[in-house]
């Protein structure tokens, strides 16, 4: 894919600073004016240092720059953790002549290992001239941990610019934030409209995401407005952030470790819609119809199970269950279902479940991958 | 292993009747008087067929045979489903002299595929000239699907016998009774004390074991009393029943599909009991902390990524984690752990993790195994 164009008045950098290895390591991303953020943080209660300082520096609503590193978390290194963040945080406010408080850092990849906050400290002097307009797919590389590949979307709506990256592919299941996601636009919109807006976009794409049911403890989604752009219909500005932030969701299923097919379920006829949720994340999120799905295995019965095992009571007469448009159960009984036709449909690489509850009106949309031999291969080798 | 004799006036027999293959796949355990009984059942919603008639006929607190087929769950097969069970109890309780009601019939295996009624039905007459008194070991492998290993323990208190058997190696998160199990004793036991001593037994054995998250339609825990060795210390019994569940929980996790790791997750400090099991059950469960077990990866962190997810409060600065004697975080601080010493202690077969959550006194100890790739591929080929 190409490189995209910031909106007006944001510029990134990316490079190597030799955490781990000589891969992209650390990005900045920076508005040359005070912009209105907002953002969304992990539910972990060990939280990453830099979750724990970003949660201050976002409080007054106003960022200029996202400052992220891969290959090291820094989770559970005690207080030690919160000084590496901070001298990192001054360290680029000086370089830039900007305040450390209007930073927000992250950092992904192991956690429990000390930051070697002094190699990080000497690749930052020198960078305010490496800033660029056309870097951020460098960004979206630079943040990457076990993804492979690169996840970043544009959009415009009249003359308003919208960009956004993001990175996540293990430990993966966000219940109010999310992995890592940065969101650039040159929009005029209020720190509250844009918190209010960010958090509804994220309800529906984000946090309908699961890979492997853990959530981390970095998840962090950020937005910065420059309002360098002039103000913008906030309707319309939430209808583009949310398709944006969908598309970025499907990558991240679709990048799952290991993962051979994005896996989407829907789910409709719940009581409500957190019903439908949490029934949702049941299927996505199930060892043994993520198996049979990577296998191709036509083993609905899985899915019936999981529907069974809901926390709250369903009517099973009334559940229906297909894949794509086979029908294998109607109201409570087998249908006469082709064997043959759905392990050809589970061949494919985009698995759509569709389960009617026949009991209400909730709904939820979310997505998933299979679970293959790779899962087990990357996680099984992760930090040796 | 050797047969082991079952208690006075128990006999059984175990056969194959074709449903799938030519491998044992039918059983029925019988007392020769009627026997005091209890069971507990799955809470999936979708229970299976023999389920529902199942707990029918233990409302009355007797029973007098165990019927069991492996090879198919008899699960979403609709009315048929019902009719074909009630079938099966009418005619093993016309071989065997004795009341349908007195039948306690259970079926593992695929989902969602009509059980072949007519291959069991003339899998039984005569059958009952084949029960002996020491045959339980084969009945252990009839009940097997995935398992690679017949699970049975036996127990002597004061001259009284007590016997079990179960099977499970996959969908395994009981959350109320369990996959199947079957106990026999010539105790002498009312009914109620029956039904809460198994409860009680039952909560801190077969409950406190996951292999994938998932809780099977069949789960099925059962015991017969016949009471011909007269009166039991009540408490004794309990023990030793407890330690025989606890015995035989350990035998299912080692089992689990796949699995090449018994993994033990020990959980003290919580405010209560209930948040113990909880955190035990979400560690226990967690596709990267299993993995990184599989792999012998030291990637501790994952342990405290997936405490930090509790869905309760807890005090990350009191928190301490250890595998074996290894400590590797304590209060809140990573200790100075030797990462190659770790990876040794991970190179074995059973793995003990030890979380101290230092803020009350709940306490729970449960069991699982690792995810390995042998995982992947047993459930993406199963029903192929």
């Amino acid at each position: 894919m190409e490189q995209i164009l910031l909106p007006k008045g944001f510029l990134s950098c990316a490079k190597n600073v030799g955490i781990k290895d000589n891969t992209p390591d650390f990005t900045v991303i920076y508005s040359e004016t005070r912009a209105a953020a907002a953002a969304m943080f992990t539910k972990n209660q060990f939280c990453g240092a830099p979750v724990t300082v970003g949660k201050e520096h976002i409080k007054n609503g106003f960022l200029q720059a996202f400052v992220v590193n891969s290959k090291n978390a820094n989770v559970a290194t005690g207080q030690q953790g919160i000084e590496d963040v901070q001298t990192i945080v001054e360290v680029v406010a000086k370089e830039l002549g900007i305040e450390s408080a209007d930073i927000l850092p992250s950092s992904t990849g192991v956690i429990g290992v000390p930051l070697p906050v002094q190699k990080i400290v000497k690749g930052i002097p020198g960078l305010k001239n490496e800033l660029k307009k056309d870097g951020l797919k460098d960004s979206a590389e630079a943040i990457m941990t076990t993804d492979t590949f690169a996840k970043f979307r544009s959009t415009e709506i009249n003359g308003i610019k919208l960009c956004a990256i993001a990175k996540g592919s293990g430990m993966i299941e966000p219940n109010m934030a999310t992995m890592l996601s940065y969101i650039m636009t040159d929009a005029e919109i209020e720190p509250a409209a844009l918190k209010a807006i960010l958090k509804r976009a994220v309800d529906v794409s984000f946090n309908m995401v699961s890979v492997d049911s853990d959530t981390s403890t970095s998840d962090t989604v950020a937005a910065m407005a420059n309002g360098l752009a002039g103000p913008v219909d906030l309707e319309k500005f939430e209808e583009a952030l949310t398709d944006m932030l969908i598309s970025l969701a499907k990558d991240l299923a679709k990048d799952g470790e290991g993962a051979t097919k994005l896996v989407e379920v829907q789910v409709d006829g719940a009581q409500n819609n957190d019903e439908a949720k949490l029934m949702m994340k049941s299927i996505i999120n199930s060892p043994l119809v993520k198996t049979a799905i990577f296998g191709a295995d036509p083993n609905w019965g899985r899915i019936i199970s999981t529907i069974g095992n809901a926390d709250y009571p369903i009517k099973p007469e009334k559940v229906c269950v297909s894949f794509g448009d086979i029908t294998v159960f109607n109201e409570g009984e087998p249908a006469e279902s082709d064997l043959d036709e759905l392990t050809k449909y589970l061949e494919g690489n985009e698995i759509i479940i569709s389960i009617s509850l026949g009991d209400g009106q909730g709904k939820a949309t979310g997505w998933g991958c299979d679970l293959s031999y790779d899962y087990v291969k990357i996680n099984g080798e992760y930090t040796t």
